[in-house]
């Protein structure tokens, strides 16, 4: 007797994954409506408590703060990932009229796909017709913008982004905040739909947007934006499932992720896909050759430009926002690779090495650019124009090698823009901290100041394990310089394929990273969460502290080994230090006396120091009486119970 | 009946963690000899396998490290932490015929605790004879450096921090490294003992090593030598025992620490430290304040001089190598403190501020500030001028407060110098990347170039769980512009009491933003361990490439994840991409194709590309050639089996 197995269908067992929707504590999602009712800009609000009463008994207004975990943390929503997100603006797409709904695919490989019923089991169900520009139609952001045209996205994002601004200007505290050092950008004072209008028509600034891909969350990358981190997932040969490469998405964009790379290089990248846009509410990235590689079996040399053509169809129908190119990978540039202590380290640029000797010609990507471009400005993919020259050891930085392929992606993306399709050019790799600027630097010239999006830089090699440390670094740097965007790394660069707690690690050390270089642009109201938390520490608010930080669980957690009772979350002390030693505790003991003292101190220390300094404490002095009275009014007990 | 219970001494029980010496992987301690016979200088002496057959068999020489881990890691030694280490430095102090023996301790309270039987259970039992300098005689390593001496310890300095352009010099490599950006440093181009003796005449640079301190291997921070990371231990009053203090020593210089501060708060702080400095191999330094408060119970106010100077005494005469000082907390600083976000963030800052509000008077370590030089220079003990009014939060960097007390530890150092104190300055805090070098600039003017120490800075307050990343950004930037030690924060910062794993995960942050920045200055060979490690990777030397990171356990661990099996160690791949994605394997590939082209490559190529770029190929051509006639030679083949 024969057994039947019946497979079980993926679609059947999808479900997402709990940690990933878990509410963030003491936030909720808010939207803030644009001029239609449709533009919902999403934030999470962070409530605090009030200041003590021993400490001046003042309300905290909540901090808002920039929302990358989409749907997956709205109370309001049931995520079933097999319907996928809703399709958030696909009245906006319906309304510019310059678009059709295809009746099947295009691409030859996604049909065959489609044909084959071994992958039921597999495939995202829900049907969903594809849509491709009208016949002569650019429907690029870049194209409206360069025509004047404010698109609903534009708008969306001026909102996203100038929420900090906003909060800090109602809270009067605009000016609190260290005026920056920003080599030349043009971070305005306040972030006009019109503002993105302009800085998408000059190609400073992109929108990954694919119309197939209207459940995305409009964003933004450009210099005068605040810096954006792309997370990585994608399976491999070895590694990795479905489900897993969802998980990693909904994990990743919680904690920060403002795009998302799949870089799969293994089983059912066509289907792998699918489930990951159609629940992705972050713009997707992807390296169409990787698959194009797939599907001649991993030889390099057999790649052609027609199988690479269909892919980027079928990706594009399928929705990717944004295709990393190695176009810039010349034939003549590969022996400049001989001497280097890394070789070729991009998978990209390496397989076009391969192909151009193979051949002995000019990188096919190269050569068939505007063939390229027709395909993306028909969907509004963006271009990456990917680094495949780029450094992979410190020996190698800075090289002829690399700064060759960034001079041609230079000449690329004037191309790219005649055809209005919005470009980003990628970076290094691995480079020694004195040589950064150079690099963003000659980015800027070449490039006329498309967004830089680098990898790192790692600042040196030495460190397995740690390259989310070398790189944070460098990154952090660099985007201080102007990068726009930063593709993170994880603890398990070198080494392996990441899981779940590297994809955490690795965001929440980029997002350490973007704001750090925020903070160092001076960009308006960014330093607002930094003054928001240090206060709640100052006050022992520490549920407040946890929860203003980038990993309030991960901070929690860490307080809790040493102290772990309820009562020590009031506690004027931690761990580090007991109640006696602390400093804060101490500060605040220091602050009442001093207030106590009131008009009698300039007279005593008058004696005791002499005029000068009397003058410099007597500015003090009057805000000290004031508090003085404050604290003599309310009784003079300082600290809470334990 | 009554019971007799015998309490268990600790002496009884004190072994050393296993985990700290076990031997480090592909490595052995070497020793090389200075001009006696007595100066031998311990390095780690990683070997590397030859480069495969198929690539290119060369041998790699083995690759010398600075080595931090001590008599620990010595296989010739049996460690037994109730006899400490051996005195190696004894026969240098005596040689110099300036110090005399005590006969018994010179501090009251050190002489109350020898008489306390109930501590007889705690105590380190080894007897010692404690050193004083002869009257009138200045044992300090500057004081000798002025007189134009070159001491052993500074030449046992030289030889060790000229080991890497040694190496690389040797091997013919010096010139492999890019060139840095120093900002005005001077590092020259060898290490001799005459250069670190004029750099600590000049205080530009200080070898922290009390007299009482014999067991220590010398070191030397200046900005002109490699960076130095410090670790920190020590108990609080809710956590840690002796054992797990000396168990976080040899565990943190295990893994990089130059010098480790034993910050205890908490019990016993007299005895642990016995402990832990009888037991160091490196210098340790301290804040005599915490444990001068806990003779007063924990009430500031009740702090006096004669408390304090018994206390330095005390410490000196255990063989303290540097004391931090907070004498810059000056009076009338403490009201410019009063607008702050988070105060006076210094435990020892604080406690000065409230003695001195309590009092309203000067700073006693201010005004008695001759009177300490008196002791350190009886002894060798080096200043840490404390930055007890460090900015705790990004708000409050490089304020008046701040910058107030930095001008007057310029002014003390001037005063230490006028004694031969060797002298280093404390420094920030949180600082955003673009207020750093301002920083750095205004020490080395304030100071005369003093040696910088700096916590971090801290780049952002946003990521409590996160802060070894947030500042080590700040650590790397700061050390490239000019400060010569870094005091090393954990994830645990903020939060609690560091466990093992945070130190280690401290530490090793650290040495990446340490080296990241010798690196970005040009130190001449430490490129060295970039370039071996990147090599064995682009070779896949795997237990190479783990065996020469900061973290060879980690770094396969990783690894193994997801590939564990032996044979996994001499793939052309790893799980990250798998074999048929492997830059690296590809990039080989490429690599053996070009040989292969040889003498054609021009002729076909020419006719594609055209003139102008068959010259460039040409240059390669020639190494090409010779290339793949080695490789006809040795036959084609590319690939180890797995």
């Amino acid at each position: 007797m024969t057994e039947v197995v019946t497979e079980k269908k993926l679609s059947d067992s999808a479900t997402v994954d709990a940690a990933s929707i878990k509410p963030f504590p003491g936030s909720k999602k808010i939207f803030v409506q644009g001029s239609q009712a449709d533009i919902l800009v999403p934030m999470r609000e962070i409530s605090l408590a009030d200041t003590a009463m021993e400490l001046g008994a003042e309300k905290n207004p909540p901090v808002r703060v920039y929302d990358t975990s989409g749907p997956y943390t709205d109370e309001n929503i049931v995520i079933d990932l097999r319907k996928g997100l809703a399709e958030m603006r696909r009245n906006w797409i319906d309304a510019r009229l310059d678009t059709e709904y295809l009746n099947e695919k295009s691409s030859l490989f996604a049909n065959q796909r489609a044909r084959d019923e071994a992958l039921d089991r597999l495939r995202f169900n829900h049907k969903r017709k594809i849509r491709r520009a009208l016949a002569g139609k650019n429907v690029t952001q870049m194209h409206y913008a360069k025509q004047g045209i404010i698109t609903p996205e534009m708008e969306y994002i001026a909102i996203r982004e100038n929420m900090s601004l906003q909060q800090a200007r109602a809270q009067g505290v605009l000016e609190q905040q260290h005026q920056g050092m920003d080599f030349g950008a043009n971070i305005p004072d306040e972030i006009t739909p019109e503002f993105v209008r302009s800085e998408v028509a000059r190609g400073r600034a992109i929108i990954p947007a694919n119309i197939n891909h209207p459940e995305l969350e409009p964003m933004i990358i450009g210099r005068n934006f605040l810096v954006k981190v792309n997370g990585n997932i994608g399976n491999s040969a070895l590694g990795s499932s479905i489900e897993e490469e969802v998980e990693k998405l909904t994990w990743g964009t919680r904690w920060g992720a403002d795009t998302i790379m799949d870089l799969s290089t293994g089983k059912n990248i066509h289907e792998t896909r699918e489930w990951i846009i159609r629940n992705s509410h972050v713009p997707i990235g992807t390296v169409p050759i990787y698959q194009a590689l797939e599907k001649v079996n991993g030889v390099a040399e057999d790649l052609s430009w027609e199988i690479f053509r269909d892919t980027l169809i079928e990706q594009a129908e399928q929705g990717v926002d944004y295709f990393t190119i190695h176009a810039g990978v010349l034939l003549r540039y590969v022996p400049l690779t001989a001497k280097r202590v890394t070789g070729i380290v991009s998978r990209g640029g390496s397989i076009m090495a391969k192909w151009c000797l193979a051949h002995h010609k000019e990188n096919f990507l190269y050569t068939h650019f505007e063939d390229i471009c027709e395909i993306m400005k028909a969907y509004d993919v963006s271009f990456s124009l990917g680094d495949g020259l780029r450094p992979g050891s410190v020996a190698d930085a800075n090289d002829a090698a690399q700064f060759g392929e960034l001079e041609t992606l230079g000449e690329l993306t004037k191309i790219a823009w005649k055809h209005d399709i919005q470009t980003m050019i990628e970076g290094p790799g691995h480079v020694p901290m004195h040589l950064i600027k150079e690099n963003m630097d000659k980015q800027l010239r070449e490039c006329g100041e498309a967004p830089f999006y680098t990898l790192g830089p790692l600042t040196t090699d030495i460190a397995p394990g740690y390259d989310h440390i070398t790189s944070g670094i460098g990154a952090a740097m660099i985007a201080w310089y102007g990068c726009a965007m930063l593709c993170y790394v994880t603890p398990k660069e070198h080494l392996g394929l990441p899981n779940k707690d590297d994809v955490k690690v690795g965001i929440i050390t980029y997002k350490i990273a973007a704001h750090a270089a925020d903070l160092a642009k001076g960009h308006p109201g960014s330093q607002l969460r930094d003054n928001a938390l240090s206060k709640a520490r100052f006050e022992f608010r520490w549920e407040d502290q946890f929860n203003l930080g980038l990993d309030s669980d991960t901070a929690r957690s860490f307080h809790d080994e040493t102290l772990p009772k309820e009562s020590a979350k009031v506690a004027h002390f931690c761990s580090m230090c007991g109640p006696k030693f602390c400093s804060m505790k101490i500060t605040q003991e220091v602050r009442e006396y001093a207030a106590n003292l009131g008009a009698d101190l300039s007279a005593e220390l008058g004696e005791a120091l002499g005029e000068e300094s009397v003058v410099r404490m007597v500015d003090v002095e009057a805000e000290m009486a004031t508090k003085a009275a404050e604290f003599r009014a309310q009784g003079t007990k300082l600290y809470s119970k334990v």
